[in-house]
């Protein structure tokens, strides 16, 4: 496969827990040699499960192969796991003592020149280099759970680091494909966990004054704004909650209520012209590019893009999208027609082309077509009555194979319909015709042969459908006994038509 | 067409801003008669933006056909408006004042059984009540911008509002594919307002005091815990945080922490054993079903389905995945393999089966296999040079015919592999055969036989590709010219197997 060379760098993980499994697997499945010291007894089981979820995951968001995994090793000491390092990452508990132990430990076996990141949550770099013989090469390096997966990393340095290290360090991390975020100043607990803070305290509270359960907190947030800020942060969203008039209307609109009591946290800046001003412009020259219009159909795009895959998933506000689609569907129950029309094929379905068919040449997409003669052939099952009793004590029917030919196109929100001509049905067969048409003029858009095979529930081989299946099929096929057969039945890919 | 009755029912908005629009354009594209109040001269027109952004995007989320769009009129007076409503809704600025008016003049004018919700931000339901002639039917009903496309709504209903009208309530919001999340005791700002100003105050402090600026703060967001909040909330991605050991563990190691100044916000609840437990109790009660391990799949699923969504669209931590794409095609030089393979098809696609990909039968559906072909030739496509300038400028490759045969069954979560064999390029077609194999044992799942033209951008003819793509197309057809030509290669539906 990849004809990459191996990469000979080593990382060094000291504590594998969530945290450290997480650095191990984003590094390895990255190609690097990972060196892992962790005392405590299940470590080595922690991380081979973190390591098989990421292997899971991480690869599916690439489009190209990844390099080779890279080995992994279990050392015996601190000494023994950073001495060929040239990355190593701290992730032990959230205790200064124990951090300075450890780094000291590291300071005395790494080579000069590795970098030393911490996953501290909350200190700053210049306390974890306090007394330290190589400060200017120990950093914060704060990434988030599933570190394997996400691809923030804060990066603090301090005063004690120069341009250029951190500059390394960042690149090293973006060669793991990670997105390193320098933080300017230091503070307790950098940027991202301040805000984790503030929402855990409030939650704290809710739950505390029985205002709102753990799960009722965590639906207000994944079935609103925790939407939003999967592409769009804080300060970008409200932009557009001001409208056409931005920023500086939305902070004049929710100024006031910064001082009611809408939180715990009541110690608040003062909202000065110049405060309001440097806001304005940060966001100016952050979003700026946009026009309020662009930013709102980007959101549009996004949102729509994250719930349909959550919707995919069956998850959080995807299931919301299902119960809603089940509304919509309620209507199209499907009933054996009481006559079989024997001078057209039997009209099947009524549809828009929905917006998310489309393709890049903005026309209904390949396997979208074959979706709709799917749903045709689902509906003529029903009908001939293979409902989910049949499916689950019985058989069903299963695709053999099926020509699907691509013959016109057509955008999105156009109406369409199918319809089923049954060319042939005997007991375990049904050889099935589909046409795909255009509702404002009949307009034909493609045409899909089909062979099915009735197999059973037990012996999950071939066999004969029930009788009462087998008389409905009948009957359609009867009634279409002297419908033409269409050209395109019998052809295979790639034949010429015949003149 | 869908054989629906019009609904008669009728919405009446009163204030027509970003958050009124919104509500307008889910009611009018959910079928309902909208009548909107707002004296602002360029309310039409706020509207009207509101209302196509929403046409683009919330019909795309459903799979079916959204119902006829109602009528949208504009009304003289808050009168005239609520007249025919069973659904009120308000969205006026937030001044208790104002609001009073408001829904005083709602109430003088609207059928006593029509709900009254309220948008407001922060007023409690008791607040909005007072001195009203009906405050059993006026509830805050607060939803989130883009108010089209975002599936929570708040509900407080207070003392005042009886079960079966908050329940009323519920149903309406339900049909039009909104999530209410009932807030049994009323508080300032409701539930997830807390957490955003909480937020908003850490953040306005921060850029304050110089530590961030706005854009460094939205990436903080979008690129880390955004992601993980818009599928699981706070406390169910905590659980996982605290690894096997779970939310009581996670509680311990972060416990400490509420004393540090890690925020602004420094008045907390006592982290009494009490509350531990209760925490602990609810979590189980909420996320207990699965295991830390399934739940750890779950949350990477959805991170890759987000992930990618956000990468297809190029934003937000999808432009990191794409970096990181151009650093794994740099190091492989993968626009196009440099040598291919003669001995083996090339193999395209690795992934997994989604849990979506399911039919009723338990496994991967029909449409998805062909889901996967299409993907692979689209990466087939990319490989010799169709990229969007090319489409933009010069033509595609658009699929004539396909011939899919399903051979075997595979379940969810398996890993899948897809393969190409060209059968034959010149300048105008490219007849491609895929295969779909597991990726475990190398089984054939499926087979694709396809014919592709290529079609000019400006005549919507089929004409010659450009000089090199023919070449790089070409490229892979010699070296594929010593492969068997596969058996599926010329068949027809329904021909018999050669013995």
């Amino acid at each position: 496969m990849s004809n990459r060379s191996a990469t000979s760098s080593t990382a060094a993980i000291i504590g594998g827990g969530v945290i450290g499994g997480g650095w191990a697997a984003r590094f390895l499945l990255c190609g690097w040699r990972v060196v892992i010291f962790d005392p405590h007894p299940d470590a080595k089981k922690g991380v081979a499960d973190v390591l098989e979820n990421a292997r899971r995951s991480l690869p599916a968001l690439a489009d190209f192969p990844m390099p080779p995994e890279g080995e992994l090793v279990f050392a015996e000491s601190i000494g023994q796991a950073v001495a060929d390092a040239t990355w190593i990452q701290e992730s032990v508990p959230e205790d200064l003592g124990i951090k300075h132990n450890v780094i000291t430990d590291i300071e005395a076996h790494a080579s000069t020149d590795a970098v030393i990141g911490s996953s501290t949550s909350g200190f700053k770099p210049s306390e974890l280099q306090e007394g330290m013989k190589t400060p200017g090469r120990i950093l914060v390096a704060h990434p988030f759970n599933p570190v394997y997966l996400l691809p923030l990393v804060e990066i603090v340095g301090g005063d004690a680091v120069e341009t250029d290290m951190r500059d390394r360090a960042c690149n090293i991390l973006r060669t793991i494909g990670m997105m390193p975020l320098v933080v300017r100043k230091e503070i307790d607990a950098h940027i991202a966990d301040r805000f984790l803070e503030a929402v855990w305290r409030e939650a704290l509270w809710l739950v505390n004054d029985d205002i709102a359960t753990t799960d009722e907190i965590d639906e207000a947030i994944r079935m609103g704004f925790g939407l939003r800020w999967a592409q769009m942060g804080l300060f970008e969203t409200y932009r557009l909650a001001g409208g056409e008039e931005g920023m500086a209307h939305f902070i004049a609109q929710f100024g006031p209520c910064l001082s009611w009591p809408w939180t715990k946290l009541m110690d608040v800046p003062k909202l000065t012209d110049e405060l309001v001003q440097k806001i304005a412009s940060q966001s100016d020259a952050q979003s700026g590019a946009y026009s309020i219009r662009e930013l709102e159909q980007i959101r549009d795009r996004n949102l729509v893009g994250i719930l349909r895959s959550l919707k995919e998933r069956d998850w959080g506000a995807g299931t919301v999208l299902r119960a809603f689609d089940t509304r919509l569907q309620t209507d199209t129950a499907a009933d054996m027609p009481a006559e079989i029309a024997a001078s057209t094929p039997m009209r099947m379905l009524d549809l828009t082309v929905l917006p998310a068919w489309i393709d890049y040449n903005g026309h209904m997409t390949e396997f979208r077509y074959v979706q709709v003669f799917s749903d045709t052939c689902d509906k003529m099952l029903v009908m001939i009555g293979m409902d989910p009793d049949y499916v689950a004590s019985t058989g069903a029917w299963y695709t053999a194979e099926t020509h699907t030919m691509q013959i016109d196109e057509i955008g999105a929100n156009e109406m369409i319909f199918s319809s089923l001509q049954m060319l042939m049905s005997d007991s375990k067969r049904l050889h099935v015709f589909y046409r795909l048409h255009a509702a404002d003029d009949d307009r034909l858009l493609a045409t899909c042969e089909a062979m099915y095979l009735h197999v059973g529930k037990k012996s999950g081989r071939v066999c004969d459908a029930a009788p009462d299946m087998i008389e409905k099929a009948q009957r359609i096929s009867d009634a279409h006994a002297g419908l033409p057969t269409p050209e395109a039945v019998g052809r295979y890919v790639g034949e010429r038509k015949q003149e």
